[in-house]
């Protein structure tokens, strides 16, 4: 068999970094339904028609056939055709929205609006791939989705959830979190009140920013968005303002009175950007900050926007990113606002993992391994394991009844901290129950001590494999 | 847009029964943690020339293109090239096992054998979906890998793992399981004792036993399988011995050896079941029985091969299969021998939910709803509400500040036992805490009491949601 070589942007781990992806989905998943989310799971395919709806994600998306179908039916069909079948056809996600706007319109009559439901899983993209963008890669987001309508007090309280997942990772060493808010009626109103056409084009060009510099912004947006050369500059100046606290909201306040630019769009969207202040004040102090020129320019956000960055690596880009759409989805009849955040948690974990930032607390979540002193005898040290697992001690028996030393040897290799050496039949066979009593031995200090299954337990540290941060980040 | 329907073959669920479906999975995950295996995932796609390997399984395979691929540069391909290119092109994963091959072959270097891992995923297939039959699917499969080779003891031990989680599945009035026993040792050894040449032919029609009935499969023996009438006759004999306890050794012996069929790898066979059989009955009594006329025909099992059924729904297959192959994968100088079952979970999930077997304790993981009083304090409900989640207790905030009695009705209807309302500023802001302490309702009885945020605790039955026997099944 030809040499098998893992294939670039198709992440996958060996068990301890696993574990530490395991533990991080585990915790949010903890969070969400903490805060009164639904869990749900959609398929992993959309017919291709609706994954087009968003019309500029086209290039990254597989399709998926039937191998027989792709060998079979379709020879000499003409491109036409097949183009159209190709509509019918089904896709895999790219992101978690889309399925989203689909269960909430198949389930309408079924679900309670405002509808909550979390969702973490899987996503294909056919991108390039690079560091912190895979072909496949897992999302982990919140939403709550209204039925005609959806008040504004969602678009505080999801960056709040948010806020409050980060913050319990925090305790796993993940370094805090920045999540920047911005919100599309300020901008909108903003440049509508400065007589600007195309604010679509604005925040296109507004969210290239921090790539390509003010003077290149200055210039696109002059001949890409038909801005003035005043205009443009007055954009840039909303653009740079950004703060934790209600003087950045004065100061964009005092720049559009003083460019007759704060339509009643403009003031709508600062009253709720300083609602969310206010709010994270009280319950996420410090981690959300009002940025002037968050513009996610693609997606089409008509309230909030949202992009957070890790502190000291926001060189990865934005790690959880959302808003909200005055129309997720439509049935042409009703229209179903909704509000939520994605969390990138693959790009995440490849960075925690390659800036060795945080590690399980042990490589494998067997806390003790039951020494086999023969083969004939297996059988007493599986039932020491039945007894553990009984009492939640996760438990394997050793794979050979080897010298005591080299059992020993593979419990270290696996980092197990325990070994359990089971009793001799000859010395207790007339006791009640001897089956159950042994030695255990930390083989990391070595210590041993008599135990019996139906009372030891280890250490309250090495009863579950937790996340810890690494003293020594790489 | 169009009515959307659901996709045929591809199973979602409203919230309260993907919550059955989590639940359920949740358990596996924490059994097979206790038994000391470790959680891998591998990606959704193989190389298709990969899950070719396994040819009898072409047809239900899904090949998947990036959509620019499938209309661009494939244009007036010639077929050849078009199938040639298809070898190297990928493929979404039909089961766990075949990534499991690849993923030790990638990682033997960095893994500690004998490798323990359990994967917990979903998996796709192309073929006609009817009940129990899906396109996209879970599967939950432990198994242990060796490097070279793999003591027998793993065989028994692989099917106890699964007992052991079937059992926890039991308290949620999940029915019992029988897990049904064979060992390729017993069949092929018998059979080449007989001078039946073709032993593959003749797993392949004992397969059939269930489906066409002891004529038939006499018949077969002797069309497809080239036996004589006789030998036929004893294939049969042997595949109608089943039970729990060693008679039905007793009894294949003596088959066996009345017809001169008791070869070396019969006993060896023979010998391997009786063990498994003497460890089933110390920890799980009455759950495996041997059956001679388990074959598992297509699979290139070389000992053990299970399959399980649940009591009461044999109609539906079965739930829970696997076995040893003494080559799971190659690199051409070493072979990794493996022994694992893989559980269908969507099979077993959807059965459950149709026949109404189990239902969640409540429909929505939230505890408690905190009413709002006007839209004025409902950041003081926020400050309640993330008290409540501090202590562990899952909580949501009323979407608006209708009358009390409408926002009782909300929570009703999402099935949220408990309402807490938070007090009146104008009652109490001079009084340190104030916003903590409350009135709080068990909607279903009526009880209301005072509460304070940092002592309140739902009872115990009402703190997480869980999984219940229904008292009424469909």
């Amino acid at each position: 068999m030809a040499r098998i070589a893992p294939i670039s942007g198709f992440p996958e781990y060996l068990p301890p970094a696993h574990l530490v992806e395991r533990l991080i989905v585990d915790s949010l998943r903890h969070t969400f339904e903490l805060h009164g989310f639904a869990g749900i799971e959609t398929r992993a395919m959309e017919p291709v028609s609706q994954l087009l709806s968003k019309g500029e994600t086209s290039k990254e998306i597989y399709v998926v056939n039937r191998l027989q179908e792709q060998f079979g039916d379709r020879a000499g069909e003409p491109p036409a055709a097949s183009s159209r079948r190709a509509k019918s056809q089904l896709g895999l996600r790219f992101d978690l929205t889309v399925p989203l706007a689909r269960y909430v319109l198949e389930n309408a009559g079924k679900l309670q609006f405002p509808f909550r439901r979390h969702q973490i899983g899987r996503v294909w993209r056919g991108e390039r791939p690079q560091e912190g963008r895979y072909r496949e890669f897992i999302q982990a987001d919140v939403d709550v989705v209204g039925q005609g309508d959806l008040p504004a007090h969602y678009e505080i309280e999801l960056p709040l959830v948010m806020a409050d997942a980060f913050a319990r990772l925090q305790e796993f060493g993940i370094p805090p979190v920045r999540i920047l808010v911005n919100n599309r009626k300020v901008s909108q109103g903003f440049y509508e009140g400065l007589g600007v056409a195309d604010t679509e084009a604005v925040l296109r060009v507004i969210d290239k920013l921090d790539k390509v510099g003010p003077e290149v912004v200055v210039e696109l947006l002059q001949s890409e968005a038909g801005a003035t050369a005043a205009q443009a500059e007055a954009c840039l100046r909303l653009a740079q303002i950004s703060g934790s606290d209600q003087a950045c909201l004065a100061e964009a306040e005092e720049l559009a009175q003083s460019l007759g630019a704060a339509t009643p769009l403009f003031e709508q969207g600062m009253a709720e950007l300083s609602a969310l202040l206010q709010a994270a004040a009280a319950v996420a102090p410090g981690v959300i900050t009002v940025d002037f020129k968050i513009a996610r320019g693609l997606d089409y956000y008509t309230g909030s926007v949202y992009e957070t960055f890790l502190v000291g690596h926001e060189d990865l880009g934005s790690i959880c990113s959302g808003g909200r759409y005055d129309s997720l989805a439509t049935d042409g009849k009703v229209s179903y606002p909704g509000v939520g955040l994605s969390i990138g948690v693959s790009r995440l974990v490849a960075r925690l993992l390659s800036a060795g930032l945080v590690a399980p607390s042990r490589p494998t979540g067997t806390a003790v391994m039951v020494a086999v002193t023969s083969e004939d005898t297996r059988s007493t040290s599986n039932l020491v394991a039945a007894q553990l697992r009984a009492r939640g001690i996760a438990t394997e028996v050793a794979p050979s009844a080897a010298k005591f030393g080299k059992q020993i040897q593979f419990a270290a290799t696996r980092g197990i901290p325990f070994v359990w050496f089971p009793p001799d039949e000859g010395d207790h066979s007339q006791d009640d129950g001897w089956q159950y009593r042994g030695q255990v031995k930390d083989i990391r200090s070595g210590e041993q001590v008599e135990a019996d299954t139906a009372t030891w337990l280890p250490p309250a540290a090495d009863q579950a494999v937790t996340l810890e941060p690494t003293h020594h980040p790489a």
